[in-house]
């Protein structure tokens, strides 16, 4: 099954204790189809300007990811940058640069109207309206969002929500999106606003399954060493919903077997910058770490 | 198998936001014992004033909890008194006075002195050393310890990590001890120490068993209400150290599944003030959180 993606595609500029790297490939669209990729056909759809060269990618030629979605306009493509701290569980934003992206409106090709299963990955809400209303009958609406628009769009973003089957949130969104401390109250409150599936990504601390008949909980994977946290989010998405897609149907049972996944793929991204590592990753190392990740969570 | 252990009585004042209750029974020997004795027989050393009255435990009868180590001392009883934040994940500490705890010598009756099984809880690393000079040969010593002595009396509190088996220890006590961020890095760091299994506490996010061959995590038990946390951890090591006794031996499968009882058993701890959710729980209704527990983790 192929999935369709819509999102951000940037040039990011990151601080770690690892190192500075600049204008590197970012985004949420690249992030998550670099993961979704492992598991099925990506269609992206998004914009980048004349500076940025899609050949730089070095996406392996094996992995099938269309880029025919994305738009080439005059000017300069998005920048983010970002100092993560000691621990690297928090960051400060540096600057933000929207540049082509500014002016973005999705335009879902022909071509990609009839895709079953979308992502819409963290951008403005009203284009994530935009892009569910160009598509046809999807079988799997997958919406990722953050605080900036939970705070300043919240009424349109709730639009989304209600359309959406599987809300992807991090513990602190949740919090506030509910007013609510006590995240499976919290939880509950989102199910009531439509969603079948809400899945809350609690970093170092692992992630959890909702559903009105599901709660399901895994730990992180261990991991000696991050080095840079960017786009976890994104690839734990494209984790998720790539193993979706190959498995073609979304029984609670590959529910389940997909927040693992994305759980690995994210523990794979946060250990090189960019999604290098998940460009070089292979189905071998994969299975072993899903292998492994069943052994410590198993007994 | 039985168990000893070695800890405080207090009488606790708790504030959360679901009320304030005075002088109720609390310490780390109590919250232990009340957990543990769901699973084995279990004897108390401690000491008490003469303001406290045993009885008013009401303890089940057919809890097979041994008082004859407990102490009566003229004077009053360790008193603690502390305020939960909103979210129940932080307190502050009120006020702590000693009292007949000040000058606690462990004397362990000669009856005790064969115990398989012991649990040194949380009182100064000098007392603990002298408990395990008196017990002749021990099978498996569990330490749980805070930040408190990791602080004041780190090079005696290093002295009983080396002797003990398995470290008890939430994260935040895990980075002081060992001024290292990374969990998986400061594990190990322990591990070298000598126990040759390290427990670490997450609260809300769970427990991580480590060996130098096993890796194994769980989340922790979703709960809707959280009334009052205190004791959360002792009797998290109660369940823990109750099933091992109950096993009567350490595999490497049995200490998993005292990671997963240890977190069951402070689920109901923390949905009622002191230990009260504990003394009438019934091995039906433990049981059944167990296989909800199996639910919530297994794919």
């Amino acid at each position: 099954m192929n999935i369709l993606v819509v999102g951000s595609i940037a040039l990011d500029t990151v601080e770690t204790p690892y190192g500075t790297v600049t204008d590197i490939p970012g985004g949420s669209a690249l992030y998550f189809s670099s993961a979704a990729s492992l598991f099925a056909p990506v269609n992206i759809v998004g914009v980048i300007g004349s500076d940025f060269n899609l050949n730089q990618l070095q996406f392996n030629k094996n992995r099938p990811i269309n880029f025919d979605g994305i738009y080439i306009e005059p000017g300069k493509t998005f920048r983010w940058g970002g100092r993560y701290h000691k621990n690297l569980n928090t960051r400060d934003t540096l600057f933000t640069h929207l540049n082509v992206f500014e002016n973005f409106k999705p335009k879902i090709p022909g071509s990609y109207r009839k895709s079953e299963l979308v992502f819409l990955a963290n951008i403005d809400p009203n284009l994530q309206l935009q892009v569910l209303d160009q598509i046809e009958k999807p079988r799997l609406v997958v919406l990722d969002t953050m605080n900036y628009w939970i705070r300043r769009t919240r009424d349109t973003l709730i639009h989304v929500i209600r359309r959406c089957d599987v809300l992807i949130l991090n513990d602190e969104e949740i919090r506030e999106l509910t007013s609510q401390d006590n995240l499976v109250i919290a939880g509950k409150k989102i199910l009531e606003l439509g969603p079948r599936y809400l899945v809350i990504k609690k970093g170092e601390h692992g992630a959890i399954l909702l559903s009105r008949d599901i709660y399901f909980a895994v730990p992180a994977f261990p991991l000696e060493q991050v080095v840079d946290p960017t786009g976890a989010g994104d690839s734990f998405a494209g984790g998720f919903v790539g193993y979706l897609a190959e498995c073609g149907q979304f029984s609670k049972n590959n529910m389940r077997k997909a927040l693992v996944y994305g759980t690995v793929i994210a523990s794979f991204n946060v250990e090189d910058f960019s999604f290098k590592k998940l460009l070089s990753l292979s189905q071998i190392t994969l299975q072993e770490r899903y292998k492994e990740f069943k052994r410590i969570t198993t007994y």
